[in-house]
């Protein structure tokens, strides 16, 4: 399985959406078709984002129409970073195509070294609550937060997680139950709500996220529910990590109430209520750095405010 | 539309399992049918589990296996306390229908005195926040929370309702909308884990909930959710309160760490995952009693610990 993969003449993307009842991929040949799957969602996560946004602008060059190909990317989805920064990378480049190769790349690296710098934060049978999906599929491989726990996984230190469903669109139940299935790693799903109970009871020892935008105070604008889990995290006296490469940090955002957070379509939380209810579907939430144990990046890991 | 209403030989019930897509109802000639009924949540939330309840007795009395109808239905489900109140008061009773329709008819007069209460509390226009479904669908007529809601509608206060979908069984996406909708109250759906950001963006100004059990300590066991709500409360200096009748209140339970906390099939969890996906689904929580505003019951309002 690749999440995305350069195809000679297009950008292969394994369906998000349509996972894990089917396991089947789509080829966009043009900026466009990246544009609409980046807002479907058939790609998602932050770095998978990026990587995936900067093919698109290799593809818009060669549809001879870079800047438009480039500005309808940028305005696919507004809080990932990585994806402006990718766009901006490879607009800015003599050969996109190599450029955005060469990003998708140093994004698998990233994640590797990222990954053995969390590792070692993981006691050995750590029970790890994680939200959303951070694995292979929202980056170009291996991940951000899952890649820590598989990193943990992999060395021996036999980490248990627990999956935080993350509605509306499960992520976490569709995504992540899938990826640490095929790694082998055990674990349990549960619904957001019932994160409270769980720490409660003393069934967890620490949280890692990912992250859509590090912001230059330290704020983690991530998936909604990230941070109500870190407040719980706090109360309960644990530690609470979000786990991201340096693509995602913003020196330009001072904090967190400087990012657009995403408003998607109300049908993504009707899914059991009468038809017509009026929504509100903000995509994420920012969690402050005051609640913030220490980012890890693949330059290692600074301690957070809470630490 | 009647919650439950008893029909000369038997107990009939709105099907909530089947809300808001149909408007059924059944009729339970037994008190194995009333148990089951309980159990697979055709009737649900406290104070109507206790009347179900009673005249299951009712029911188990006709029978004239008094002991084992009681004890049946003391098993259906765990948590909420009103069941245990309602089963022995209608088994120590000598006429178990009539006691049934004095526990039905008081219920009632609870829920509508404890909502005038709780609506002196609403200051005009307040944006309030809620989870499960504390209306008339939870109790034999008006509700708790709900009804505390409802009583500021109809005395011109203008309240609006954010309501938390409340996973895993959307009680609030579909139950909660479709009461708000018919008593023309206006309210807005969605995801729990939004609650975050829905504070941090000052946009409610208070939150109840019902309960379903409240502790001597003052210990609110309620819907799981409830307690992350709480903990949010406080962080951004939101009152909390629970509104529930005296039959919810348990002087035998010292704290909520001694309240059995009901966990449920993980088929209720894998809407969207992997079949198989191994999953924790607890229905409850404890929300401590410092982070209770105040207690609203048919008796008044008492203020909690984190008053």
């Amino acid at each position: 399985m690749a999440t995305l993969e350069w195809v000679g003449d297009g950008l292969r993307l394994l369906d998000q959406t349509r996972l894990p009842e089917a396991e089947t991929y789509v080829t966009c040949r043009s900026a466009q078709e990246v544009a609409r799957a980046i807002a479907d969602m058939v790609v998602r996560g932050a770095p998978a984002i990026g990587a995936a946004a900067a093919y698109g602008v290799a593809l818009a060059a060669r549809q001879g129409a870079l800047a438009e190909g480039a500005a309808l990317i940028r305005s696919a989805r507004p809080t990932a970073r990585d994806l402006f920064w990718a766009v901006a990378r490879t607009e800015g480049s003599d050969d996109p195509l190599e450029e955005a190769h060469r990003i998708a790349t140093e994004s698998v690296q990233a994640c590797r070294e990222l990954s053995r710098h969390g590792a070692a934060l993981l006691p050995k049978g750590a029970r790890v609550v994680t939200i959303c999906n951070t694995g292979a599929l929202a980056t170009v491989d291996y991940g951000t937060a899952l890649g820590v726990i598989r990193e943990a996984h992999e060395a021996g230190r036999e980490p248990f997680v627990w999956v935080m469903e993350t509605r509306p669109r499960a992520q976490g139940a569709r995504l992540t139950t899938w990826e640490l299935r095929r790694l082998g790693i055990p674990h349990r799903l549960l619904v957001d709500s019932a994160m409270g109970l769980l720490l409660q009871r003393g069934e967890a020892g620490l949280a890692i996220s990912g992250a859509d935008r590090v912001c230059a105070n330290g704020d983690v604008v991530n998936k909604v529910g990230t941070y109500p889990l870190a407040l719980l995290c706090r109360e309960h006296g644990l530690p609470f990590y979000a786990a991201a490469p340096l693509s995602t940090f913003d020196s330009n955002a001072a904090s967190g109430s400087e990012v657009d957070i995403e408003e998607r379509p109300a049908a993504e939380v009707t899914t059991f209520a009468p038809a017509g209810t009026p929504v509100w579907n903000p995509a994420f939430d920012v969690t402050p750095a005051r609640l913030v144990t220490a980012l890890i990046s693949e330059k290692g890991v600074s301690e957070g405010a809470a630490a």
